[in-house]
């Protein structure tokens, strides 16, 4: 029997969590999100609108919206990213968005000017409350996963994120995939 | 004393090598390339010129062609930016383009369609011969490295290059550096 603890990989390119009220900014007074498809965790999904998001040194046209709608707004960029739009996003976990950056956001029906929330995501991974106890980990605990991809490469430094409204998943981004030569889907393994 | 082997990294963007006859069809018969800023390689320099890089997907303005020429071109680019080009550049060392794909080059003076040579450079340390001696390390040796920035990572998969015409420098790319939350002169450990 294996007692190696396996994790599936899931690549998170760019991608904006927004507030009804940015929703109601940028589509329209009211507006719902479109469900396009399911993520990993439970609820979640990519919408199928997407906004422009602008910075002082550059753009993306189409970033995609996560739904369903947040608290705040939160856009989440890869490194590389920060250095296109010319915005110096820290590395935060999701949702500890004070002090960051804002950006400038265009929809079909108006623009929004995000006062804070451009982040790079931390990495982390998330538990099941039934995986965590089996595995003997805590919530915020510090993990070492080797990813075993085309470029093989050790983080250090990921957090466990243990809810029972989680599904087990280590979510890295486009940088942090490209570096490790690995795809969505693709298995890390937890060596401490 | 300390015993740790520490290597100052570089960061290689996107970049360039150029044959004199590509040189001669972008910029002209007999062009010579302005060096603009010596490397941490001896001899090896960033020149003044860029060219644009058009692939199926998507294009660079300016690529920064280092110098002096080479026996063969080769264009060193990111996983990211293989992407954003539309071109499935595989993971090699420099110099070796056996079998990789091509890209189109636009010049002032003209075009070049590059039958071979896109490469995601694998990730490697210079040694001058003198510190693969002190440290044990022999040439193509496959090191361990530990990255001790933002976003601490350990590269397992790293190439040792020995010879006395190079300095000690380990080169990865945007996305390894990213990943890792580094920048050009933090130092990185060699740890196996």
């Amino acid at each position: 029997m294996t007692t190696t603890k396996q994790v599936p990989v899931g690549i998170s390119a760019r991608h904006l969590h927004l507030s009804q009220a940015h929703i109601d900014q940028l589509f329209g007074q009211g507006y719902q999100l479109t469900p396009m498809k399911d993520l990993s965790q439970p609820g979640q999904y990519a919408a199928q609108e997407t906004v422009a998001v602008v910075g002082p040194k550059g753009s993306f046209d189409k970033v995609r919206i996560l739904g369903p709608a947040r608290k705040e707004s939160q856009l989440e960029i890869a490194m590389t990213d920060t250095m296109k739009v010319g915005v110096q996003a820290p590395v935060r976990e999701s949702g500890k968005i004070e002090g960051t950056p804002g950006i400038k956001l265009v929809g079909p029906a108006g623009e929004v000017e995000m006062d804070k929330g451009v982040i790079v995501a931390a990495r982390h991974i998330h538990f099941h409350t039934s995986d965590a106890e089996k595995w003997g980990i805590k919530d915020q605990q510090i993990l070492k996963v080797r990813l075993n991809g085309l470029r093989p490469l050790v983080f250090e430094d990921v957090i466990a994120r243990v809810s029972d409204q989680f599904a087990l998943d280590m979510h890295i981004d486009t940088d942090e995939g490209n570096a490790a030569g690995v795809r969505t889907g693709d298995m890390a393994e937890i060596i401490g």
